[in-house]
C-alpha cells in the first residue's frame, strides 16, 4: 500500500509528538511518511520526509492560508494524496485549513455538494457515536445535510461495521415539527430517504447516551455540541480532581481517583484516531489539536484501514 | 405586594411537589397563590387556588395548546398577571406553552422584537452564567440577538447585581470572522453597541469556565447547548456513581461519593430558581420540568425579587 503522509508541523505538540507517533505507527507495520520543513526537523531517525517549507498556524484564516501558503505541510500533504504518492493524509493542524486543502487539492467526490467533518465520540462501555458536520460548513442547506446523513451512514458501516446505523437529526425536541427551519426541511428529506435508517430528531442529551449512532447537524451546531461536550467534561473532571486529589487529598480521595481513571481513559479521544473529512476524493484525517503520539499512531492505523476498506469508493457509491 | 401565581399542574412532579414548594414559599413570607383544576387538587391546606379547568401537557404543540386551551392553568396564570391580580407567574410546565401564553396575554414590552428565555447555569464555586435564548425562538435575526444581548445584560445587573456583565456571542471560534452568517452579522451589531460590555465570540467550552457572564445565542443553538451540558453531566455522574457506588462498591468508593456530593449540589439547577422569559410585560419564570419543591420555592423567591427590583421596567428602559 502507498504510504500514509502525516503533517509533522500541525498541532499543539508538533513536531516531537507527531514524529514519535509516526515512528510507533511504522513499528506497528504501517507504511507512513512525514511532510514538513527539513530546516525545522532534525533527528528523524530514518523516517522519510516529504519537504514543505511553510507552516499554517492554528489561528490563521483557513481559506487565505491555503491560498497563500502553497508550500505548507498541509497543502503538500493533500497534493501527495492527489498525485497518487500517498494513500491518505493525517494532520493535527488547523482544522479549517486541512478541510480547505483537501477540498481544493483532492476535489469533491462526484455528486457531493459539500464535504463534512465526521467526529467520532468515544462512549465508555458503549459503541462510539459519530457526529457530522462538526465544523466544515457553518451555514448549510437541507440537501447538504441529507448528504451528510448518507455519508455518515456509510462511514459508520465501513469504520465500525455497523449494519444499519441509526441516523438522528440534531434538534430541540423529538417531534418532527420541532427545530429551526433548516432542521424541519431536513427532517422531511431524511424521512423520505430509503437509503438510510433515519430514527428521527435527537437532542443534545443523546450525544453520549441516545439510541442513535450517527448525529447529523450543520457545522455550526455540530461544533458547538463538540465544544460544549469537551468543556463540560473538562470542567467536571477538574472539579473532581480538585476535590479528591487537591492539596488536602486524603488516601480515600487518591484511591477513588484510581478507580475513576478507566472512565477518563475511555473518554479520551486519542483512542479513536481523529475526525475524518468525508466527501473529498481521498482519505483525510483531522486529529485533535492536542494530539499526542498515541493519537497520531491511531490516526495512521485508521487511515490505512479506511484505504483498505475503500471508504472513498463506498462514499461515492452512497452519493452517486 | 400582589401574589406570585404558581401553575399547580405543570411539570413532571405536579401537583404534589408544586404544592409543597408553594407551601414552603408561603412559610418563607412570600405572597403566593396556585392556579389549577379544583377537581384534581385536594388537600391544599389553606393555599389559595385560582381555578383553571384545563391542563396543557408537556408534549403538546405550544402555540396550538395555548390557542385551544383557554382555561388552562398556564394561560390563566398569564392572565392573572396581565389583569393585575398577580405580580408574577411561575410554571414548570410545557416551556413553549409558558412562553407563548406569556407573550400572547402579557404582550411584548414596547420595542422588543422577540422575547427570549434566559437560563441561569450554576457554576460550582463561581458566579452563575446566563444563557439566552435557550429555546423561545429557534430561528433568529441579528437585530433580535442584539436585543437578547441587551436584555441579558440588564437581567445580569438586576438579578446578580453585576455592574458590567461581560456579554459573549456563541460561535465556533473567537475571531470575529468565525461563525455562521447570523453570528457574523450579530457580531458586527454588538461590536458597535455601547450600551453593553461585549467581549466578543465565546465557544461551547466557555459555558462553565469562560471569562463571560452572559452567553447570547439563537434559541436553537442555546437549547442544544443546554441539553448537551445536561446530558454530559448526567452521563458522567452516572458513570462515576456506578464505579464508586455500584454493586461492588467499596468503603473507599462510598466515602469518595460523599466527598463529591457538594459538587453535585452546586450544579443542581433547583438552586437558581428557573429560567426567566425576558421581553414580555410581566415576570414569568419557567422552572425545569423536573422541578421539585425546593426549585419551586426558589422560583417564587426569585419572582418576588424581580418584581421588587422592577426587572420589567429596567428591561423596557434597556430596549426603549
Amino acid at each position: 500500500m502507498k504510504p500514509v503522509v502525516v503533517d509533522a508541523m500541525g498541532g499543539d505538540n508538533a513536531p516531537n509528538a507527531i514524529i514519535e507517533g509516526v515512528r510507533q505507527a511504522l513499528e506497528g507495520g504501517i507504511s507512513v511518511e512525514l511532510v514538513g520543513d527539513p530546516d525545522l526537523l532534525d533527528d528523524l531517525g530514518g523516517l522519510t520526509l516529504n519537504p514543505a517549507t511553510e507552516v499554517i498556524e492554528m489561528a490563521e484564516e483557513p481559506g487565505k492560508a491555503v491560498r497563500l501558503k502553497k508550500d505548507s505541510s498541509i497543502v503538500r500533504a493533500a497534493e501527495l494524496v492527489r498525485d497518487g504518492h500517498a494513500s491518505a493524509m493525517v494532520s493535527a493542524g488547523n482544522t479549517g485549513a486541512v478541510a480547505a486543502a483537501a477540498l481544493l487539492r483532492m476535489k469533491r467526490l462526484k455528486g457531493v455538494q459539500r464535504p463534512a467533518i465526521a467526529t467520532v465520540i468515544p462512549v465508555p462501555s458503549g459503541t462510539p457515536k459519530i457526529l457530522l458536520d462538526s465544523g466544515a460548513m457553518a451555514d448549510c442547506q437541507a440537501d447538504w445535510l441529507q448528504q451528510f446523513a448518507r455519508m455518515g451512514s456509510t462511514f459508520a458501516k465501513v469504520r465500525y461495521e455497523m449494519r444499519e446505523p441509526r441516523i438522528g437529526l440534531v434538534s430541540i425536541g423529538e417531534e418532527p415539527e420541532k427545530g429551526n427551519q433548516l432542521v424541519k426541511e431536513t427532517h422531511a428529506l431524511l424521512s423520505r430517504d430509503s437509503s438510510i435508517n433515519f430514527v428521527g430528531n435527537v437532542e443534545g442529551r443523546d450525544v453520549l447516551e441516545g439510541e442513535v449512532d450517527v448525529l447529523v447537524a450543520d457545522g455550526f451546531t455540530g461544533n458547538v455540541i463538540l465544544k460544549t461536550l469537551e468543556g463540560t467534561m473538562q470542567f467536571l473532571v477538574g472539579q473532581i480532581v480538585s476535590v479528591l486529589g487537591g492539596e488536602n487529598a486524603t488516601e480515600v480521595g487518591l484511591e477513588a481517583l484510581n478507580l475513576l481513571a478507566p472512565i477518563a481513559a475511555e473518554l479520551n479521544p486519542d483512542a479513536v484516531g481523529g475526525a475524518m473529512l468525508l466527501g473529498v476524493n481521498g482519505v483525510a484525517i483531522i486529529s485533535h489539536g492536542s494530539a499526542g503520539p498515541t493519537a497520531i499512531t491511531n490516526a495512521c492505523k485508521v487511515a490505512q484501514d479506511m484505504v483498505e476498506r475503500d471508504l472513498v469508493g463506498e462514499l461515492a457509491a452512497a452519493i452517486g
